[in-house]
Protein backbone atom coordinates (compact mmCIF):
# COMPACT_ATOMS: atom_id res chain seq x y z
CA UNK A 1 0.00 0.00 0.00
CA UNK A 2 1.20 3.67 -0.85
CA UNK A 3 -0.53 6.34 0.96
CA UNK A 4 -0.71 10.17 -0.29
CA UNK A 5 -1.29 13.02 1.75
CA UNK A 6 -2.44 16.35 -0.05
CA UNK A 7 -1.38 19.03 2.57
CA UNK A 8 -2.48 22.43 2.16
CA UNK A 9 -0.27 25.26 3.47
CA UNK A 10 -1.84 27.86 3.64
CA UNK A 11 -1.43 31.34 1.54
CA UNK A 12 2.17 32.30 1.75
CA UNK A 13 3.50 32.99 5.89
CA UNK A 14 4.90 29.61 6.86
CA UNK A 15 3.07 30.73 10.35
CA UNK A 16 -0.27 30.02 8.57
CA UNK A 17 0.69 26.21 8.44
CA UNK A 18 -1.81 23.91 10.95
CA UNK A 19 -0.17 21.58 13.28
CA UNK A 20 -2.38 18.95 11.92
CA UNK A 21 -0.33 20.25 8.30
CA UNK A 22 2.95 19.92 10.33
CA UNK A 23 2.13 16.62 11.81
CA UNK A 24 1.58 15.15 8.49
CA UNK A 25 4.32 16.91 6.95
CA UNK A 26 6.58 14.95 9.80
CA UNK A 27 4.37 11.54 8.70
CA UNK A 28 5.89 11.41 4.88
CA UNK A 29 8.79 9.83 3.61
CA UNK A 30 8.71 11.41 0.04
CA UNK A 31 7.70 15.10 -0.67
CA UNK A 32 6.92 15.55 -4.39
CA UNK A 33 7.59 19.33 -5.39
CA UNK A 34 6.41 20.44 -8.97
CA UNK A 35 8.36 22.99 -10.70
CA UNK A 36 6.57 25.69 -12.41
CA UNK A 37 9.52 26.62 -14.37
CA UNK A 38 11.24 29.85 -13.69
CA UNK A 39 8.58 32.28 -12.29
CA UNK A 40 7.50 31.35 -9.02
CA UNK A 41 10.83 29.83 -6.89
CA UNK A 42 9.27 31.69 -3.80
CA UNK A 43 6.13 29.21 -4.07
CA UNK A 44 8.57 26.37 -4.18
CA UNK A 45 11.15 27.79 -1.48
CA UNK A 46 8.43 27.49 0.99
CA UNK A 47 7.85 24.26 0.62
CA UNK A 48 11.16 23.24 1.48
CA UNK A 49 11.42 25.67 4.21
CA UNK A 50 8.32 24.09 5.35
CA UNK A 51 9.77 20.26 5.16
CA UNK A 52 13.04 21.04 6.28
CA UNK A 53 11.24 22.42 9.71
CA UNK A 54 8.75 20.20 10.05
CA UNK A 55 9.75 17.12 8.05
CA UNK A 56 11.21 13.72 9.89
CA UNK A 57 14.68 12.35 8.40
CA UNK A 58 14.89 10.09 6.45
CA UNK A 59 12.99 11.82 3.85
CA UNK A 60 13.13 12.33 -0.26
CA UNK A 61 11.87 14.78 -1.59
CA UNK A 62 11.21 14.20 -5.28
CA UNK A 63 11.18 17.62 -7.98
CA UNK A 64 9.92 17.65 -11.50
CA UNK A 65 8.80 19.94 -13.90
CA UNK A 66 4.95 20.46 -14.09
CA UNK A 67 3.74 20.15 -17.79
CA UNK A 68 3.00 23.30 -19.78
CA UNK A 69 -0.83 24.88 -19.65
CA UNK A 70 -1.67 25.61 -22.92
CA UNK A 71 -2.53 29.18 -22.23
CA UNK A 72 -3.59 30.49 -26.09
CA UNK A 73 -6.49 27.44 -26.14
CA UNK A 74 -10.41 28.92 -26.46
CA UNK A 75 -11.75 26.36 -24.76
CA UNK A 76 -10.50 26.98 -21.12
CA UNK A 77 -11.59 23.96 -19.87
CA UNK A 78 -10.75 21.60 -22.52
CA UNK A 79 -7.07 22.87 -22.14
CA UNK A 80 -7.21 22.56 -18.36
CA UNK A 81 -8.61 18.92 -18.77
CA UNK A 82 -5.62 17.79 -21.37
CA UNK A 83 -3.08 19.66 -18.53
CA UNK A 84 -4.62 16.96 -15.73
CA UNK A 85 -4.15 14.47 -18.02
CA UNK A 86 -0.64 15.07 -18.71
CA UNK A 87 0.09 15.71 -14.99
CA UNK A 88 -2.08 12.63 -13.91
CA UNK A 89 0.41 10.90 -15.71
CA UNK A 90 3.24 12.12 -14.83
CA UNK A 91 2.03 11.90 -11.17
CA UNK A 92 1.54 8.35 -11.48
CA UNK A 93 4.56 7.44 -12.89
CA UNK A 94 6.18 9.65 -9.81
CA UNK A 95 4.49 7.88 -7.11
CA UNK A 96 5.29 4.07 -9.21
CA UNK A 97 8.75 4.76 -9.41
CA UNK A 98 10.00 6.96 -5.96
CA UNK A 99 7.35 5.90 -3.50
CA UNK A 100 7.95 2.33 -1.71
CA UNK A 101 5.02 -0.13 -0.79
CA UNK A 102 4.34 0.86 2.54
CA UNK A 103 5.50 4.73 2.30
CA UNK A 104 3.77 7.86 2.54
CA UNK A 105 4.08 10.69 -0.24
CA UNK A 106 2.55 14.08 -0.10
CA UNK A 107 2.03 16.93 -1.56
CA UNK A 108 2.49 20.81 -0.18
CA UNK A 109 -0.31 22.75 -1.71
CA UNK A 110 -0.97 26.80 -1.44
CA UNK A 111 -3.53 27.81 0.16
CA UNK A 112 -6.55 24.85 0.85
CA UNK A 113 -6.75 22.49 -1.39
CA UNK A 114 -10.22 22.70 -2.09
CA UNK A 115 -10.04 26.00 -3.72
CA UNK A 116 -9.18 26.47 -7.25
CA UNK A 117 -6.73 24.24 -7.05
CA UNK A 118 -5.70 20.93 -9.36
CA UNK A 119 -3.61 18.51 -7.09
CA UNK A 120 -7.14 16.84 -6.12
CA UNK A 121 -8.67 16.25 -9.20
CA UNK A 122 -4.89 14.84 -10.38
CA UNK A 123 -4.84 12.20 -7.56
CA UNK A 124 -8.60 11.28 -8.09
CA UNK A 125 -7.88 9.57 -11.38
CA UNK A 126 -4.48 7.74 -9.79
CA UNK A 127 -5.40 4.12 -7.73
CA UNK A 128 -3.64 5.29 -4.22
CA UNK A 129 -6.00 6.13 -0.88
CA UNK A 130 -5.28 10.00 -0.08
CA UNK A 131 -6.12 12.02 2.72
CA UNK A 132 -6.47 15.82 2.65
CA UNK A 133 -5.07 18.59 4.91
CA UNK A 134 -7.61 21.61 5.17
CA UNK A 135 -5.46 24.41 4.42
CA UNK A 136 -5.65 28.46 5.22
CA UNK A 137 -6.85 29.74 1.85
CA UNK A 138 -5.83 33.21 0.12
CA UNK A 139 -9.57 34.10 0.85
CA UNK A 140 -9.44 33.82 4.92
CA UNK A 141 -6.13 35.71 4.86
CA UNK A 142 -7.79 38.69 2.36
CA UNK A 143 -10.76 38.86 4.49
CA UNK A 144 -8.69 38.70 7.80
CA UNK A 145 -5.39 41.49 6.74
CA UNK A 146 -8.54 43.77 5.65
CA UNK A 147 -10.05 43.32 8.50
CA UNK A 148 -13.25 42.47 7.47
CA UNK A 149 -15.84 39.70 6.97
CA UNK A 150 -16.51 37.11 4.14
CA UNK A 151 -19.98 36.90 4.62
CA UNK A 152 -22.39 39.59 6.35
CA UNK A 153 -25.47 38.76 8.00
CA UNK A 154 -27.72 36.05 6.52
CA UNK A 155 -26.36 37.15 3.43
CA UNK A 156 -24.54 35.00 0.23
CA UNK A 157 -21.01 35.20 -0.99
CA UNK A 158 -19.99 34.26 -4.42
CA UNK A 159 -16.49 32.95 -4.87
CA UNK A 160 -15.79 33.22 -8.48
CA UNK A 161 -13.12 33.45 -11.28
CA UNK A 162 -11.88 36.97 -12.97
CA UNK A 163 -13.27 35.25 -16.75
CA UNK A 164 -16.59 34.88 -14.87
CA UNK A 165 -17.05 38.44 -14.08
CA UNK A 166 -16.03 40.01 -17.00
CA UNK A 167 -18.29 37.29 -19.29
CA UNK A 168 -21.08 37.58 -16.43
CA UNK A 169 -20.93 40.94 -14.19
CA UNK A 170 -21.98 40.94 -11.23
CA UNK A 171 -24.08 38.06 -9.15
CA UNK A 172 -24.20 38.91 -5.69
CA UNK A 173 -23.36 41.79 -3.39
CA UNK A 174 -20.60 39.68 -2.05
CA UNK A 175 -18.01 37.95 -4.35
CA UNK A 176 -14.86 36.97 -3.90
CA UNK A 177 -12.64 37.20 -7.76
CA UNK A 178 -9.80 34.98 -8.19
CA UNK A 179 -7.54 34.13 -10.79
CA UNK A 180 -7.94 37.18 -12.45
CA UNK A 181 -5.38 38.55 -15.29
CA UNK A 182 -7.82 40.90 -16.41
CA UNK A 183 -8.75 43.36 -13.66
CA UNK A 184 -12.05 42.16 -14.37
CA UNK A 185 -13.22 44.51 -10.87
CA UNK A 186 -12.72 47.73 -13.54
CA UNK A 187 -15.98 49.59 -14.16
CA UNK A 188 -17.48 47.48 -10.85
CA UNK A 189 -18.78 51.07 -9.79
CA UNK A 190 -20.91 50.46 -7.83
CA UNK A 191 -18.54 48.01 -5.26
CA UNK A 192 -16.08 48.76 -2.72
CA UNK A 193 -12.91 46.66 -3.39
CA UNK A 194 -10.99 44.50 -0.61
CA UNK A 195 -7.82 43.86 -2.85
CA UNK A 196 -4.49 42.06 -1.89
CA UNK A 197 -1.40 40.22 -3.49
CA UNK A 198 1.03 38.03 -2.45
CA UNK A 199 -0.57 37.71 0.92
CA UNK A 200 0.59 36.52 3.81
CA UNK A 201 4.56 37.17 2.43
CA UNK A 202 6.99 40.12 3.19
CA UNK A 203 6.02 41.38 -0.37
CA UNK A 204 1.83 41.38 0.69
CA UNK A 205 0.39 44.77 -1.06
CA UNK A 206 -3.68 45.71 0.75
CA UNK A 207 -5.68 48.09 -1.32
CA UNK A 208 -9.45 48.83 -0.23
CA UNK A 209 -11.74 51.30 -1.86
CA UNK A 210 -14.74 52.15 -3.95
CA UNK A 211 -13.91 50.54 -7.00
CA UNK A 212 -14.25 53.82 -8.74
CA UNK A 213 -11.58 55.35 -6.75
CA UNK A 214 -9.16 52.61 -6.09
CA UNK A 215 -8.93 50.55 -9.34
CA UNK A 216 -6.46 52.40 -11.69
CA UNK A 217 -3.80 52.18 -8.65
CA UNK A 218 -4.62 48.51 -7.93
CA UNK A 219 -3.50 48.13 -12.08
CA UNK A 220 -0.46 49.93 -11.73
CA UNK A 221 0.75 48.51 -8.52
CA UNK A 222 -0.36 44.92 -10.36
CA UNK A 223 1.68 45.86 -13.20
CA UNK A 224 4.82 47.44 -11.29
CA UNK A 225 4.71 43.75 -9.05
CA UNK A 226 4.67 41.80 -11.86
CA UNK A 227 7.87 43.24 -13.33
CA UNK A 228 10.02 43.51 -10.54
CA UNK A 229 8.62 39.89 -9.37
CA UNK A 230 7.69 37.94 -12.69
CA UNK A 231 4.88 36.57 -11.57
CA UNK A 232 1.52 38.13 -9.58
CA UNK A 233 -1.05 36.13 -7.02
CA UNK A 234 -3.79 38.43 -6.02
CA UNK A 235 -7.25 37.54 -4.86
CA UNK A 236 -9.98 40.19 -4.38
CA UNK A 237 -13.24 40.62 -2.56
CA UNK A 238 -16.03 43.01 -4.15
CA UNK A 239 -18.93 44.29 -1.59
CA UNK A 240 -22.12 45.99 -3.20
CA UNK A 241 -21.95 49.85 -1.91
CA UNK A 242 -24.91 50.38 0.49
CA UNK B 1 -3.77 51.48 24.09
CA UNK B 2 -5.55 48.26 24.48
CA UNK B 3 -5.21 45.69 21.51
CA UNK B 4 -7.41 42.99 20.78
CA UNK B 5 -6.94 39.84 18.48
CA UNK B 6 -9.50 38.01 17.01
CA UNK B 7 -8.02 34.52 16.89
CA UNK B 8 -9.78 31.94 14.33
CA UNK B 9 -8.79 28.26 15.64
CA UNK B 10 -10.54 25.90 13.43
CA UNK B 11 -13.44 23.94 13.39
CA UNK B 12 -12.89 21.85 16.14
CA UNK B 13 -9.60 19.55 15.75
CA UNK B 14 -7.22 21.45 17.97
CA UNK B 15 -4.79 20.50 15.51
CA UNK B 16 -6.49 22.92 13.43
CA UNK B 17 -4.64 26.00 15.05
CA UNK B 18 -1.86 27.41 13.32
CA UNK B 19 1.31 28.43 14.06
CA UNK B 20 0.37 32.05 13.79
CA UNK B 21 -2.75 30.98 16.06
CA UNK B 22 -0.72 29.55 18.75
CA UNK B 23 1.49 32.59 18.75
CA UNK B 24 -1.03 35.08 18.78
CA UNK B 25 -2.76 33.09 22.03
CA UNK B 26 0.69 33.10 23.41
CA UNK B 27 0.60 36.97 22.63
CA UNK B 28 -2.62 37.67 24.72
CA UNK B 29 -3.14 39.09 28.40
CA UNK B 30 -6.29 38.52 28.92
CA UNK B 31 -8.72 35.89 26.95
CA UNK B 32 -12.39 36.91 26.96
CA UNK B 33 -14.82 33.77 26.50
CA UNK B 34 -18.38 34.09 25.91
CA UNK B 35 -20.52 31.14 26.81
CA UNK B 36 -24.04 30.84 25.15
CA UNK B 37 -25.28 28.68 28.49
CA UNK B 38 -25.98 24.86 29.22
CA UNK B 39 -25.43 23.93 25.72
CA UNK B 40 -22.38 24.12 23.28
CA UNK B 41 -19.85 23.17 26.48
CA UNK B 42 -17.65 21.28 23.83
CA UNK B 43 -16.87 24.44 22.09
CA UNK B 44 -16.04 26.18 25.25
CA UNK B 45 -14.01 23.45 26.38
CA UNK B 46 -11.61 23.37 23.43
CA UNK B 47 -10.93 27.48 23.87
CA UNK B 48 -9.73 26.58 27.65
CA UNK B 49 -7.75 23.52 25.78
CA UNK B 50 -6.13 25.73 23.30
CA UNK B 51 -5.53 28.38 26.05
CA UNK B 52 -3.71 26.12 28.62
CA UNK B 53 -1.39 24.25 25.61
CA UNK B 54 -0.29 27.62 24.06
CA UNK B 55 -1.19 31.08 26.72
CA UNK B 56 1.88 32.25 28.25
CA UNK B 57 1.53 32.99 31.99
CA UNK B 58 0.50 34.88 33.47
CA UNK B 59 -3.09 35.74 31.31
CA UNK B 60 -6.21 35.95 32.83
CA UNK B 61 -9.54 34.31 31.48
CA UNK B 62 -12.98 36.52 31.15
CA UNK B 63 -15.76 34.18 31.48
CA UNK B 64 -19.26 36.54 30.38
CA UNK B 65 -22.66 34.97 29.58
CA UNK B 66 -23.48 35.75 26.03
CA UNK B 67 -26.42 37.90 25.16
CA UNK B 68 -29.34 36.00 24.15
CA UNK B 69 -30.74 36.15 20.20
CA UNK B 70 -34.51 36.49 20.23
CA UNK B 71 -35.11 33.53 17.59
CA UNK B 72 -38.38 33.94 17.31
CA UNK B 73 -38.33 37.45 15.86
CA UNK B 74 -39.53 37.84 11.99
CA UNK B 75 -36.53 39.68 10.74
CA UNK B 76 -33.76 37.88 10.86
CA UNK B 77 -31.32 40.75 10.23
CA UNK B 78 -33.19 43.50 12.78
CA UNK B 79 -32.99 40.44 15.55
CA UNK B 80 -28.94 39.88 14.44
CA UNK B 81 -28.44 43.42 14.50
CA UNK B 82 -30.09 44.02 18.11
CA UNK B 83 -28.45 41.42 18.94
CA UNK B 84 -25.23 42.61 18.30
CA UNK B 85 -25.53 46.10 19.97
CA UNK B 86 -26.07 44.49 23.23
CA UNK B 87 -23.25 42.43 22.66
CA UNK B 88 -21.02 45.39 21.88
CA UNK B 89 -22.19 46.65 25.10
CA UNK B 90 -21.27 43.75 26.54
CA UNK B 91 -18.00 43.55 24.67
CA UNK B 92 -16.97 47.40 25.61
CA UNK B 93 -17.91 46.93 29.43
CA UNK B 94 -15.66 44.14 29.62
CA UNK B 95 -12.53 45.63 27.83
CA UNK B 96 -13.03 48.58 29.73
CA UNK B 97 -13.10 46.75 33.12
CA UNK B 98 -10.91 43.70 32.42
CA UNK B 99 -7.96 44.78 30.16
CA UNK B 100 -5.24 47.41 31.22
CA UNK B 101 -3.92 50.11 29.26
CA UNK B 102 -0.64 48.15 27.14
CA UNK B 103 -2.62 45.02 27.30
CA UNK B 104 -3.37 42.63 24.89
CA UNK B 105 -7.16 40.97 24.66
CA UNK B 106 -7.92 38.05 22.61
CA UNK B 107 -11.25 36.51 21.32
CA UNK B 108 -11.12 32.81 20.49
CA UNK B 109 -13.16 31.93 17.31
CA UNK B 110 -14.21 29.20 16.37
CA UNK B 111 -13.40 28.63 12.25
CA UNK B 112 -12.14 31.54 10.42
CA UNK B 113 -13.52 34.81 11.63
CA UNK B 114 -14.77 36.10 7.95
CA UNK B 115 -17.08 33.18 7.88
CA UNK B 116 -20.71 34.02 9.51
CA UNK B 117 -19.22 34.96 12.50
CA UNK B 118 -19.94 38.08 14.32
CA UNK B 119 -17.13 39.02 16.66
CA UNK B 120 -15.79 41.02 14.15
CA UNK B 121 -18.47 43.19 13.18
CA UNK B 122 -19.17 43.58 16.98
CA UNK B 123 -15.48 44.97 17.65
CA UNK B 124 -15.75 47.05 14.46
CA UNK B 125 -17.92 49.13 16.97
CA UNK B 126 -15.78 49.33 19.53
CA UNK B 127 -12.62 52.00 19.61
CA UNK B 128 -9.71 49.61 19.88
CA UNK B 129 -7.14 48.25 17.12
CA UNK B 130 -7.90 44.71 16.43
CA UNK B 131 -6.04 42.14 14.38
CA UNK B 132 -7.68 39.07 12.46
CA UNK B 133 -5.80 35.83 12.43
CA UNK B 134 -7.44 33.68 9.88
CA UNK B 135 -8.23 29.94 11.01
CA UNK B 136 -9.60 27.13 8.97
CA UNK B 137 -13.32 27.19 8.29
CA UNK B 138 -15.74 24.00 8.68
CA UNK B 139 -16.49 24.72 4.88
CA UNK B 140 -12.40 23.32 4.18
CA UNK B 141 -12.82 21.08 6.62
CA UNK B 142 -16.17 19.60 4.97
CA UNK B 143 -14.49 19.50 1.84
CA UNK B 144 -11.57 17.79 2.83
CA UNK B 145 -12.93 15.04 5.02
CA UNK B 146 -15.18 14.57 1.97
CA UNK B 147 -12.00 14.53 -0.17
CA UNK B 148 -13.29 16.95 -2.84
CA UNK B 149 -12.81 19.96 -4.08
CA UNK B 150 -14.70 23.23 -3.28
CA UNK B 151 -14.57 24.86 -6.47
CA UNK B 152 -14.28 23.10 -10.23
CA UNK B 153 -12.43 24.17 -13.12
CA UNK B 154 -13.61 27.86 -13.74
CA UNK B 155 -16.88 27.70 -12.06
CA UNK B 156 -18.03 29.84 -9.35
CA UNK B 157 -19.29 28.74 -6.30
CA UNK B 158 -22.31 29.96 -3.58
CA UNK B 159 -21.85 30.12 0.02
CA UNK B 160 -25.46 30.90 1.53
CA UNK B 161 -27.82 30.08 4.72
CA UNK B 162 -30.37 27.34 4.92
CA UNK B 163 -32.97 30.07 5.25
CA UNK B 164 -31.78 31.42 1.85
CA UNK B 165 -32.05 28.07 0.35
CA UNK B 166 -35.38 27.03 1.19
CA UNK B 167 -36.34 30.69 0.12
CA UNK B 168 -34.70 31.42 -3.64
CA UNK B 169 -33.72 27.40 -4.33
CA UNK B 170 -30.47 26.25 -6.16
CA UNK B 171 -28.52 29.58 -7.14
CA UNK B 172 -25.51 27.47 -8.59
CA UNK B 173 -24.45 24.33 -9.56
CA UNK B 174 -22.19 24.22 -6.61
CA UNK B 175 -23.37 25.64 -3.26
CA UNK B 176 -22.19 25.68 0.06
CA UNK B 177 -25.10 25.89 2.83
CA UNK B 178 -24.41 26.94 6.44
CA UNK B 179 -26.63 28.23 9.26
CA UNK B 180 -29.13 25.12 8.21
CA UNK B 181 -32.00 24.31 10.42
CA UNK B 182 -34.49 23.46 8.53
CA UNK B 183 -33.06 20.84 6.18
CA UNK B 184 -33.16 23.34 3.16
CA UNK B 185 -31.29 20.09 1.16
CA UNK B 186 -34.11 18.36 0.97
CA UNK B 187 -36.17 18.14 -2.41
CA UNK B 188 -32.70 19.68 -3.85
CA UNK B 189 -33.13 16.16 -6.05
CA UNK B 190 -30.41 17.34 -9.21
CA UNK B 191 -28.00 17.63 -6.79
CA UNK B 192 -25.28 15.33 -4.94
CA UNK B 193 -24.43 16.35 -1.41
CA UNK B 194 -21.85 16.35 0.58
CA UNK B 195 -22.37 16.79 4.46
CA UNK B 196 -20.57 16.58 7.82
CA UNK B 197 -21.49 17.49 11.04
CA UNK B 198 -18.92 18.18 14.44
CA UNK B 199 -16.63 18.70 11.60
CA UNK B 200 -12.56 17.63 13.09
CA UNK B 201 -14.30 16.30 16.82
CA UNK B 202 -14.53 12.79 18.14
CA UNK B 203 -18.10 13.13 16.98
CA UNK B 204 -17.82 13.67 13.78
CA UNK B 205 -20.38 12.54 10.86
CA UNK B 206 -20.05 12.39 7.16
CA UNK B 207 -22.33 11.76 4.74
CA UNK B 208 -22.44 12.09 0.59
CA UNK B 209 -24.32 10.73 -1.76
CA UNK B 210 -27.23 11.93 -4.25
CA UNK B 211 -29.63 14.04 -2.46
CA UNK B 212 -32.44 11.88 -3.54
CA UNK B 213 -31.28 8.85 -1.69
CA UNK B 214 -28.98 10.21 1.20
CA UNK B 215 -31.66 13.13 2.50
CA UNK B 216 -33.77 10.93 4.68
CA UNK B 217 -30.72 9.63 6.48
CA UNK B 218 -29.07 12.90 7.26
CA UNK B 219 -32.43 14.60 8.70
CA UNK B 220 -32.20 11.25 10.94
CA UNK B 221 -28.70 11.51 12.11
CA UNK B 222 -29.25 15.01 12.81
CA UNK B 223 -32.38 14.60 15.26
CA UNK B 224 -30.44 11.73 16.97
CA UNK B 225 -27.17 13.30 16.89
CA UNK B 226 -28.79 17.09 18.47
CA UNK B 227 -30.58 14.57 21.28
CA UNK B 228 -27.92 13.08 22.28
CA UNK B 229 -25.72 16.19 22.09
CA UNK B 230 -27.67 19.31 23.22
CA UNK B 231 -26.73 20.83 20.20
CA UNK B 232 -25.24 20.27 16.26
CA UNK B 233 -23.49 22.06 14.09
CA UNK B 234 -23.19 20.90 10.51
CA UNK B 235 -22.45 22.10 7.02
CA UNK B 236 -23.02 20.87 3.26
CA UNK B 237 -21.69 21.27 -0.24
CA UNK B 238 -24.93 20.54 -2.70
CA UNK B 239 -23.10 19.92 -5.93
CA UNK B 240 -25.42 19.58 -9.54
CA UNK B 241 -25.57 15.77 -10.92
CA UNK B 242 -23.97 15.56 -14.54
Amino acid sequence: MKRLLIIGIGAGDPDHLTFQGAKAIAAADVFFILDKGEVKQDLVRLRHELIEAHGRPPYRIVEARDPERDRTAPAYAAAVEDWRARRAELYGRMIDEELAEGQTGAFLVWGDPGVYDSTLAILERLPFPYEVVPGISSVSVLTARHRTSLTQVGRPVHITTGRRLSEEGASADDMVVMLDSRCAFEGMDGFHIYWGAYLGTPDEILVEGPVSEVAGRIRELREQARERKGWIMDTYLLRRLP
